[in-house]
């Protein structure tokens, strides 16, 4: 990225690395929507010469003194937030807030992303997990962002052992989301969405019913199919503002809605006042970003290695050679009906 | 409660009770606010000729068949809200919504409520609790609405120890949030108020900064106290939709909002969007309706028998018979300067 | 049940109903070893006359006065545990224990079981949840008690995406805690157990790693694969005292052991001193009943009804007509080495 | 400490400081039974001329490259435990854990304590907080391990408005639970102890009942005062291994027990079998070592500067100047009866 709207190949130094930190040099990596956002809608404000790029699996290039579980030549998964794990949003259990809000979200954001060379992981000891072996490469790209992030909105909903969900939006965070809901036992699941090729992923992973915003509003649909009751939880994965008038309305009271999709315009976010109870209909809003760091990654990279979770279903595009990331970009720039997610290997395999 | 608007004396029927109920005529009643939206507002909707209040100290006069815990003559706490304990919301763990969203508030709602000369209450041997020896009845009505839903904005925010909290309005509900707060091991306790009288009595209650909307912005009042940092929960009981705003913008990321003020009005809460961390900040809003029902009474009351809450505080303006609840009534409509709350004795004590 | 250590048919009165409750007949049920211990341990107590059972699935025959939900014909899930919702205890969202420590359970406990022609449920619309078109019914007998016991073993010990789980026990119970596990999210699940049918059912219910105790100590071989660092979660599903002695030895500092084995006998649960920290560990040890009533019904049913969970595979033998149940009863009491659970068609389907 | 059952004063090297370390001289300093645990029941294993001591308030030295927060001068509280929070304990939430089971205790234990001119902290801007003004130094002294350990205790015991609660044990630790019991909104306390000075103490910070364990049974003596029922939750913060037999028996269906004693020999930890329910009781045993670090340390002393807890009851006994710090072990040693705990200034304040 060279400035807002303008993206480019750029020469820089290599990145420092201080005592806790790692060089990584990417194996594999995918482009994200949020690059999109901040390249050419300017989501997270200007920024010159940065470079972009969030989701990688790497092999580690070297070591700051003080790191003791990572060597030269481990392949590690690289989680898209890498926390200050010292600071008191971490103590405090939100590590994605480290530093301030969203703070935990370093690159391509406070510095520079994975669509380099190579490039700096802080707290390497902390951030940074082994890839296991018999783990595929191009699935496990898939760990640095759309699992944690699509996992974290069933996390966020608390959901239960035969709760209905309704995940709305099923790019591939909402697609991590049905798999998610499905995995924590949900009964019933909604997936909110139109392209076939998102519907079909969305069956694969769990969806048992499909609802197209086209034919009609959400929450009428959801009432019908639920005999006005509505659903135990929501997850919002895609969707703006607008979109929480629907998850109030088809959110039983007692439910939680989870939201793990950025929102990039608009001042308000709208509660629909009597739908909420008036503010006493225990439906409980709840976003966030998803958490990341070592732990995580090790924990769901076993979702992968015990079979409990099939990435390689989002992977529609696969493009070989460091060269081809700004393919994979625009690809993700111009959402083609066939894409759920773009992959780039850098190295064959 | 003759239509909206109009208040009046009615002579009606005794209730019928199944076996399951008790009959209990009232030792002493307050008005609430919600009785003002409801005659003068029309909150709930047209009502004809319903009986007001759901505040109430009582005696029990008969019981139905099955009910085998009370007995005429009981002295009984009578909470706000009387759930359906066998309903799913109930067994889900949320039994003010039994029945549907907010349906456990069935006082002055679906049924006749407490200011007559006696009243049905449904599922007596689980919704009502008995008054224990020493503890002073005047006090004791507190424990219907005043207490149990200013507590419950502590319990949605989950306050831990040394936590900052920030209870926006100081009417009788709020100050019973911030005892509430303090209660739960809060440390700085910031109250948002300006009427002399209740500022007093936040302090009594804990409050260590007082806020008035009146010198500037409620959110950059607390940022300028706070270093910029803000509150690690909000409490919110008082204001209307617009009062989010500031809420959402005084929580530190990883905070609560948990809201326990009726909306009467508008279509739409106001989230900030930038503010909740676009959908990601880890700021969760909670409302909902008290908890009602016997164990939530017998516990609350535990707090008054155990000297940890003094309620009386509350009490400001004191009512000596029946024929007086309308004088109570229209003092809290009008809400003179130095009103907190009103109550009726209906027996000398 | 005759009295301890001797069954046979007896002539009973219809059971009385009251306005709240229903009366059932079986369509299928099956013996749980609850029964066994029950008739041949002695461990409820002695119990003269007493019907046993408290699986089934079945049709409703009459309902009371204040049923509402429920008419004579339909078909119903009958929970083992069927509280007494407006109980102090079920307000604090422990209704299992209604009326006293475990008392939730009332079939063939404190009142008749299922194995008649027909019994009561208490709370009708509380305690029972209709059948779903295309469930079938044999497999539906598992909601009574498998299922839920099983499944709260990994509610209790609150498995979370990835985590690793070790359980212990792999009987009808123990195999729905895998299953469960696998439905949470975990990643590894070790499965303690020796008898193959058991074995090939864990592996199908998604154990990854089966331990037999008879090649050494649980603790030994949990290390030995683990590096020493032992598991997330344990679930208990088997043994007895001593087994917590394991259960702690292999629990990761922040794990938590749940129970669902009913223990029979001895006096003290032994907690290995030094592997539970000095006290300070934080390895919880968590041990409950079932939840029960109609709302674990409905959720659990829709695992089965969406195709989450296969029941099936648990039931080994099949006997049709209602004088096989003392066969069923036999069988479950002698446990050859091929059964896990066997089932009661009272009607042909 | 020289050596098991000695002990002296010794000589040693400054401690070495790695870049996110600092060292710290003592304000003042606190002996702790662990202390004497450690010298005279060799309770963590032989200890060779390692300095005791993990209660201070101190002044930092020096701090290393990457601390950013802290600078010479600062006065600072020390918490006992001092994890390292960039561990997959700490990730997973459990950072008393961090590297191992209790391994986030250093002080006294892997390193030297704070028994000496000057200690070295590691991780200092996560570990250390400022010590406000206006706080009393040998009141902060007390936030070093009484207060966060009593305060855990109800913490784990997860205590709510109105609960009862049985702290068994009320020694410094014990009594800091009786105050965090009433402090998260306990109803009735009960403290069991026996030394008129502690007993006087559990008054004022908000026991209602006290139980004499020399008077009886406490399980009878809690069955008789309350009808059988027992308590809410329960805190150990005393005994041995047989107190769990006791604490079991009075704790509540639904209930916690929560410990925070160091439980120092014996083989088992023994849960009564049958009045756990047969495993099936849904009483939770919890038992932890206190959260340490920064946040921990900020929010807890908030409570003293706002005036929510007065921990200056507990100091029975004060010393002036460092050579006086021998002397207070061995009156924390012999235990007389009117000691709770000394405190010895190291500077004059």
């Amino acid at each position: 990225m060279l400035g807002i709207g303008r993206t480019g190949w750029i020469e820089k130094n290599t990145p420092e690395c201080g005592p806790l930190d790692a060089l990584v040099k990417p194996l594999a990596v995918s482009p994200c929507t949020s690059d999109i956002h901040t390249v050419w809608e300017g989501a997270i404000g200007d920024r010159h010469d940065m470079i972009l790029g969030h989701e990688a699996v790497g092999e580690v290039v070297s070591v700051g003194s003080l790191v003791r579980d990572f060597k030269p030549g481990d392949r590690v998964l690289v989680p898209a937030i890498t926390p200050d794990w010292g600071s008191l949003e971490a103590e405090a259990g939100f590590s994605m807030h480290s530093g301030g809000m969203l703070a935990g979200w370093k690159f391509s954001n406070f510095k520079d992303g994975v669509f380099a060379e190579c490039f700096m992981v802080n707290e390497a000891d902390a951030n940074l997990a082994l890839l296991p072996d018999g783990v595929d490469i191009a699935s496990a790209v898939m760990l640095s962002d759309m699992v944690p992030t699509g996992f974290h909105g069933a996390e966020l909903a608390r959901v239960q052992y035969g709760e209905s969900v309704c995940v709305i939006g099923i790019g591939p965070v909402g697609l991590m989301s049905v798999a998610a809901s499905a995995l924590r036992g949900a009964g019933r699941i909604f997936a909110v969405g139109s392209r076939p090729r998102c519907v079909d992923a969305a069956k694969q992973y769990g969806a048992t019913d499909i609802i197209n915003y086209r034919d009609g509003s959400i929450s009428e649909q959801i009432a019908a199919l639920t005999g006005g009751r509505g659903v135990d939880k929501v997850i919002v994965a895609g969707g703006d503002n607008d979109t929480f008038i629907d998850a109030v309305k088809i959110c039983a009271p007692g439910g939680i809605i989870g939201n793990v999709n950025y929102l990039g315009s608009g001042d308000y976010v709208k509660i629909p006042r009597v739908e909420w109870g008036c503010g006493m209909g225990h439906k409980t809003i709840a976003g966030g970003l998803m958490p990341g760091g070592r732990l995580r990654m090790e924990r769901l990279v076993s979702l992968l290695k015990y079979g409990r979770l099939d990435t390689s279903i989002l992977l529609t595009h696969r493009f070989d050679g460091f060269s081809h990331i700004e393919d994979a970009l625009f690809l993700m720039r111009d959402k083609p009906r066939d894409l759920i997610k773009p992959v780039v290997m850098i190295e064959s395999d």
